[in-house]
């Protein structure tokens, strides 16, 4: 515990507590998304090898994939030179880190001006949060 | 230019005016570095094909590699789901994101609870930046 508050002090969680996070396939590289941790997200995170962000919009803290069943484990973590933004990679299970379906959140491509869907639909979210 | 107003609006320049913008590797896919850009940093990006970003630290625009001539030609720019973070896939001058002289900014990696140094570097920066 004395270490995990050693390395908490080690990043710079100061814009309001939170550090962006950003979550890489383990196995393609592909970015998959971007998430704000806490410290308490981080803890967790370290301890469950499950990614935990805090979320900003509900402000509360969040396990990826708590109501999709779509987890990620981790299977690295990685931090930049300024100590305030984190780079995991994980194994997405389900394939799909983001909530409208796609295997990656950045699913948009510019062309032009314009923004263009440009991803692999994994899952419709229609029928996927419908149980609710 | 009134297209570029759409497209602005399209993203969620709403922190501080600035959008979380992730460069990476067009052939690697390694992530590089994340930085911050504002709506002008954004129209320049776009319009020279060099990706320009905004320094929070010095308060102002700041093209990438203007200094170190790591500049960074932006092949493709993504945005996710949420409109609030940007993609670039870029070809990195020089080799190194990090003005450390990594290849990337993130190059620490979580080992137990320690950061243990992990990446590759291409330059040393006080050879490089010694003649200003």
């Amino acid at each position: 515990m004395h270490m995990m508050q050693d390395l908490l002090r080690s990043m710079k969680i100061d814009t309001g507590g939170l550090v962006a996070a950003i979550a890489q396939d383990a196995e393609t590289d592909e970015v998959l998304m971007v998430a704000w941790m806490n410290a308490e997200a981080f803890r967790l995170t370290v301890k469950t090898g499950l990614a935990h962000y805090w979320s900003r919009s509900r402000q509360q803290l969040w396990r990826k994939g708590e109501e999709s069943g779509h987890v990620q484990k981790v299977r690295e973590i990685r931090v930049d030179c300024d100590k305030d933004v984190l780079l995991l990679k994980v194994e997405q299970v389900g394939g799909a880190a983001c909530h409208l379906g796609f295997r990656s959140c950045f699913s948009w491509r510019l062309e032009g001006e314009a923004w263009v869907e440009d991803g692999e639909r994994v899952f419709n979210p229609e029928e996927k949060y419908k149980k609710r």
